[in-house]
């Protein structure tokens, strides 16, 4: 019988999904279970956008154009131009989801055996396209005592090696909520500009910050041909099942060989890419709405967890995550023991383990990832499952809460 | 300046591709070009699965499930009874059309160096998909001579090495139209349980065989550790820009890798999942017209040109495509000179240069693969188009038309 590979051996599995069938089974036993895990939006896609999709009108579907309809590029120009970052149709190649962005940065910049330095914790999924890509994560931590800021440049100095093509960050952060500013995006300019590598920068949740400004890493000057920007429509219009992504450089030879990926798999998904277009229409105060109710839930949800004893959350600037540490010595297990064998008042709640986002062994055992898209009201309940939790579980330890903020 | 990474430029870029802007330039022209280059069917997608798309159900576009929906799954599972291919649900995972279900397959099953043995010549983007994983396709050449027949059992031999750890086919073929017979993959059944190996199986035209019926490599007996089923709905349905496919293997440890490479990119297209599941429920006499189609075009097509002086075409059993060889030195230049200096009463054709498939270079070089996606009267003047062309073309040969076999 002939075995699998060593990379189908290595591929990482979710480090979420591991919890589903405890989940599952606290459902079939009556349990009502509060999903803090996932980062599915529960936010309705916008109804126009679905309703374009309804109104497609061809009778045969299709390849598109192997980089997305002109059509689509052509309006998403005027979204960036929105958003300050100049760049011409050309310049944007349409992907199946923000995933497939991300694997064709690795495979164009990237060779076998190549280094990319990714500030941890950071989404799980970069493992699994690394090891698709045959490329190595290095991680370089940042800190929940100082809300997982951008690691000191000397953190970063320390990690580069001969092998390293990339530096990716994720802004705001999944899982962190953390929104790099435009002085440490500045720092990290620096670095990239005087070590020629590229800046691979995951703007997912762009359009999710709270306090101040988004700035974009296409908008560093004089970064033309080391930023490659990783996009999707997924978190933007609640669209993850669309698969819409879109891999942005000003680079013409990282566009020509993205090209070549984007040909070998033919095209990008042709009804989302109808819903994607049809976004761009959204009138500018639409994210208002969607913006206040997610800063009404993050606050919520950051009150409730820095009020219960020895846990302590950070407040994220973006995204709908937070990182939060709690007294218990390790998550997995409180996790674990969340869905198999804790009820208050018949409900429960599931969070992501933060270990699994962590490329360092041995780090974030004690911190949860939150994703706050669940309504006020089923966060505060979610909040009272956790308090009441931490009071049950044998394991709990009397951590005092962390007030001092401590650099490394 | 970063560079792109080695892998970035050894893709390759497709074949067809290449003469794009010629047919753009000599449409600007005023001149009428016959595509025959491509693979995109002009069946309209079947009306109720379209229907089905609009009428889709949900307020919030979210990921399915990694594996693609439950419900879909369960419905595929029915379309296989027909074809007698007896699975289960467990045993299908979606992909994103069935180029991921051939990457994964690679990914899942070799290592980077590991070789793949595919005869040829054999669907340009397998060449993609290999540089993706690393992987070397190792060509077994099939003949025009004998229609394309699978190679000899010793050719494959001789091309086994320590690192062979799959053999892939496409049956019916891209880009030859040859439908292997059951003989035929007895004799793969033989050399993959003999050898170990893998045995990958592109059945994306399955529904398209003109004589006899199509024999499934996973109807071959014992070999559920082996086979791996690559397909798509892209073809099947005329729904190319559904992005639909999937893996199918009754190879518990491979369904395990595939999966975390599927759950790394989160879930396949949630629209045209919908479509593909209102697919399965089309009467069974569907294929029957448009087969019907096809094959008149088919006899056509090929009568025609054999008809014409030193053109030889063998007549494809299956698929919508076939290679013949014209009485021309260097194809790509001939195809290049239909767009750009020669016109028929304002019309002329596109064509595939055949070279672009096969693995080993300077074979092909005569040749051209027809796609015979194009109606009757339509193919009817691309021939007359193409019979005034080589009558035309400067560099022309006195072929003597090939009417002997021979086999190496």
């Amino acid at each position: 019988m002939p075995s699998i590979s060593q990379r189908g051996q290595d591929m990482p599995a979710s480090p979420i999904r591991k919890l589903v069938p405890y989940a599952e089974a606290a459902k079939k036993r009556g349990v009502r279970v509060f999903h803090l895990n996932i980062g599915q939006p529960d936010i309705e896609t916008p109804p126009s956008t679905l309703e374009a999709v309804r109104h497609f009108d061809f009778k045969v579907l299709e390849y598109s154009h192997s980089a997305g309809n002109e059509s689509y590029r052509r309006k998403l120009v005027s979204y960036y131009a929105k958003k300050k970052i100049d760049i011409s149709y050309e310049q944007i190649i349409i992907t199946t989801g923000g995933s497939e962005a991300i694997l064709f940065a690795m495979l164009s910049c990237m060779d076998s055996g190549d280094e990319v330095i990714v500030p941890e914790p950071f989404y799980a999924n970069y493992n699994g396209f690394a090891t698709e890509a045959g490329v190595q994560v290095v991680p370089v931590t940042s800190f929940i005592e100082n809300g997982f800021a951008l690691p000191s440049t000397e953190a970063f100095e320390k990690a580069i090696t001969a092998k390293t093509k990339a530096v990716l960050i994720c802004n705001p952060n999944n899982p962190t909520g953390y929104l790099y500013s435009h002085q440490e995006l500045n720092t990290l300019r620096q670095l990239v500009k005087k070590r020629g590598l590229y800046l691979f920068s995951d703007e997912a949740y762009r359009e999710f910050c709270y306090e101040g400004e988004h700035f974009s890493a296409m908008q560093l000057e004089g970064l033309g041909e080391n930023v490659v920007l990783l996009d999707t429509i997924s978190k933007r219009y609640s669209a993850c099942g669309g698969r819409i992504g879109a891999l942005i450089t000003r680079n013409q030879q990282v566009l020509d060989a993205v090209m070549k990926f984007a040909q070998a798999r033919l095209s990008p998904p042709s009804f989302s890419q109808i819903l994607g277009e049809a976004a761009v229409d959204l009138p500018d105060d639409y994210f208002d709405t969607t913006k206040e109710e997610y800063r009404k839930r993050r606050n919520a949800l950051v009150e409730r967890l820095n009020r219960i004893e020895g846990v302590f959350c950070p407040t994220p600037g973006g995204a709908f995550y937070a990182i939060a540490r709690l007294p218990v010595p390790n998550a997995e297990h409180f996790c674990q023991w969340l869905l198999e064998s804790f009820t208050y008042q018949g409900q429960t709640l599931m969070l992501a383990p933060a270990a699994g986002f962590y490329g360092t062994k041995g780090l974030g055992k004690s911190e949860v990832r939150l994703a706050y898209v669940l309504n006020v009201d089923s966060i505060h309940r979610a909040m009272d499952c956790l308090k009441a939790a931490l009071d049950e579980y044998p394991h709990s330890l009397n951590y005092k809460k962390v007030q001092t903020i401590t650099y490394k």
